[in-house]
């Protein structure tokens, strides 16, 4: 886990970058568009802004980079995952998961929809259809008084991307703020909002990882606006309290011995 | 596993009540008031709908009761637990999420809020305020045209009950039914409705082991109705296909060798 | 107004038809697609169903055919306009209403959503993209576990229609059925549901006058499951009562002469 | 209107507060509350926030001190009225709409939910319960991670207040903030919020007219957070544009000449 700015970080928006980083070393095409990572090319786009403070975290640091420390110092964790969902730790997810429902926010992107972390808490399935077909998406802004799209105009493209359709096995989103048309025919809700405890949760569908998606402005700037949205305003721990009453209650007849 | 009834169970709604039956058999003053259970007292109550067809299953039984052949021929299970949420096989618990993800309705009562189920479901903790204080709740119907409220007045009450109070750390019901009103001061979103994939779960607050609120006609008016609403209409198996495109995708420049 | 049964109409679902009628009396292309009106092709198409009782009502009829007593014996109200919006009348428009939010369903098709009564329900402007080109549009089911989308596979397509594109102005909905995609480039949120007051309004996006939308098995196949499943439920007329207490309350310190 | 600072505008909120403003020259019990008015309690309660502007309007000005260029400048505007509703003219109510849907924020008080602009982006009757008995009211937070509940407790209390109960006819909330509890009996969903067109809406229950409510300072926290939260992000006038394909349209046989 390393720091990308010596910057104070009071007042600025604690913002984690979660990669598998695993594509990137194995397969070449991957290594050519994104060769210092998926994480690195998003915290260069976001770091421009200058009320965030990035750094990144890898599945296969210590503890996935994603200790007690790092989460509690968090306000939005980003997440890209794909090919090795199966080798985060359940005792990760369920701290990222603890975190998030504490107040943390979260940004899911592209195949993360399929990572434990969404799967967990969205209660659902979160598969989708999907074509490797270098089409082009355009991306319909549904929502233009959001803080989320913020600077987006009513739509914009990406020229080749890979295709993610519905039916997206989502609960239905508290906000649906972007929705895809596809060249191949298909239509998906791309960006979608929801409250987890007191946390917020945001799901991205642009990036596969062998488009250069995540160094389109655009993207940037959604992603940018997410981590601003989402980031942690309360930190709550979780309780179940037994209170005594506020007011009297009256004896009722001898009912429970 | 028993039935209830020698009918013919074509065309009726199968309703399997699932119920830990721990404190039935442990405590005197719940054996007091559910001799036979409390999945007896609700399937009793909800047999008298003649469009309703019930069976029960408990946790000590093999596999909880809850085998695949009993989860596929059931139309919307009802769940109580309790002091075994433990106890209940995280393959077991898989297994009914599968269900509801395909199509099974789900209603959750009283203390199933910490059901591993229903947490797996909502995403969130599920935590809450509680006091075992035998004080009056007061019922508000809050959706009196939803078919869940069928048959309910603007109000009813139950004179003792234990309270549950807010903050219920749930997802932003998709529909609220009811709030409950505590003497002790708490409130309470006592009926609340999502879908989850192809199915459909509610959440039912009232009854406490140690209260008869399962022989109340309004409770199993509410239960019965839910029931109804809940019940399967489709299954539908999880996939994530990859299909070929309905429309023809342009060649792009040599990206892709 | 007239009856297409003699059947006796108990226990089916009521289901009147209304159209404003006027194009196909004016522009020869929509007279040669609708000889008897969009009201009687789609009526024509609901008759199959042998729960639903349909009439038709237009808006040269005397009170537009949307008497007291009509409106009274109205499960679901089913409403094509588009030229004459501002030749109902406001009285029309507060009838119908007041029906919806004491129970009445409504379905809402295609230029229906700059009609006075569904600006009225939903309190937005209703506006979106529009464009007559005779493109292909595809609807994607989103919700194939809902009552609406009975027997609709997991798309379908009209071979020609109008284009509406986002952003449709209108609140979110309470539940999202189907998405379009059009070859034109635009997306649409062809399937919405709301609740409103006691009442379920469902807004569905196909049927431009010039093109045979309605003869379509698909489309009629949604309106006929949309009759149903916004069918009213209750007729529960507005009210503010001034109820007394039902708990004691405190005499307070005389804070209030 | 009279502005409440000489301070410069720019950058800060700038909320208009309007209330009806009749009451407190009527009736001498509301007097003695609120002598300036319920408008300037509130302004003075929200001026102390160094981020809000506060500026006041009222209906005996002529357009209700509502011009195009006071709206024009708002960024919230927050409503009180009541027995004067059908006092406020058609066109202004109009006016506000338009300026909401545009992206103006808008809070709503109390008997305001009777208020014509109200009624008019719900799109439902927003009547409920009431009755004035000078009972303790209990508001629970069922948000605590939201902007509008930031610095409240889990809950707080007003001595004294009007009872509002179940059922209060309005769509769904988008997110449900507070709820009560009324010692006479009654819940209510106190704190609701909604987007319509590019603008946010905040109802807020508390407030009644003998009652020193505004002068809470719970409540004026609640408000103030609302202003905030409901600001104009964006202005964006309504259009219903007939725009060019993004794609090229394939030729149909010909079927429509």
């Amino acid at each position: 886990m390393h720091l990308l700015s010596a910057q104070p970080m009071s007042n600025r928006i604690q913002v984690t970058i979660w990669n598998e980083f695993r594509h990137e070393k194995k397969h070449p095409a991957v290594q050519r568009v994104y060769p210092e990572g998926i994480h690195t090319a998003i915290a260069n786009g976001l770091s421009v802004a200058p009320d965030l403070q990035c750094r990144c975290a890898t599945l296969d640091e210590p503890e996935h980079g994603l200790t007690e420390a790092v989460l509690a110092a968090t306000d939005t964790l980003i997440w890209w995952g794909h090919m090795a969902h199966g080798d985060v730790q359940d005792e990760i997810v369920n701290r990222v998961k603890r975190h998030v429902l504490e107040g943390m926010g979260l940004v899911v992107l592209h195949s993360g929809h399929f990572a434990k972390i969404f799967k967990a808490l969205m209660g659902t399935n979160c598969s989708l259809k999907w074509r490797e077909a270098n089409e082009k998406e355009r991306i319909w802004n549904i929502a233009p008084g959001h803080p989320i799209t913020e600077g987006i105009g009513e739509y914009f493209e990406l020229p080749e991307e890979e295709m993610y359709g519905e039916r997206f096995d989502i609960p239905e989103p508290d906000k649906l703020i972007f929705v895809s048309w596809f060249e191949g025919g298909e239509v998906f809700r791309t960006g979608c909002c929801w409250d987890r405890g007191h946390g917020r949760v945001f799901y991205f569908r642009p990036g596969h990882e062998t488009h250069p998606t995540y160094f389109d402005p655009n993207v940037i700037k959604v992603i940018t606006n997410a981590a601003r949205w989402a980031r942690r305003r309360v930190t709550i721990p979780d309780t179940c309290p037994n209170p005594a009453p506020l007011e009297t209650i009256k004896a009722k007849h001898e009912s429970i011995p």
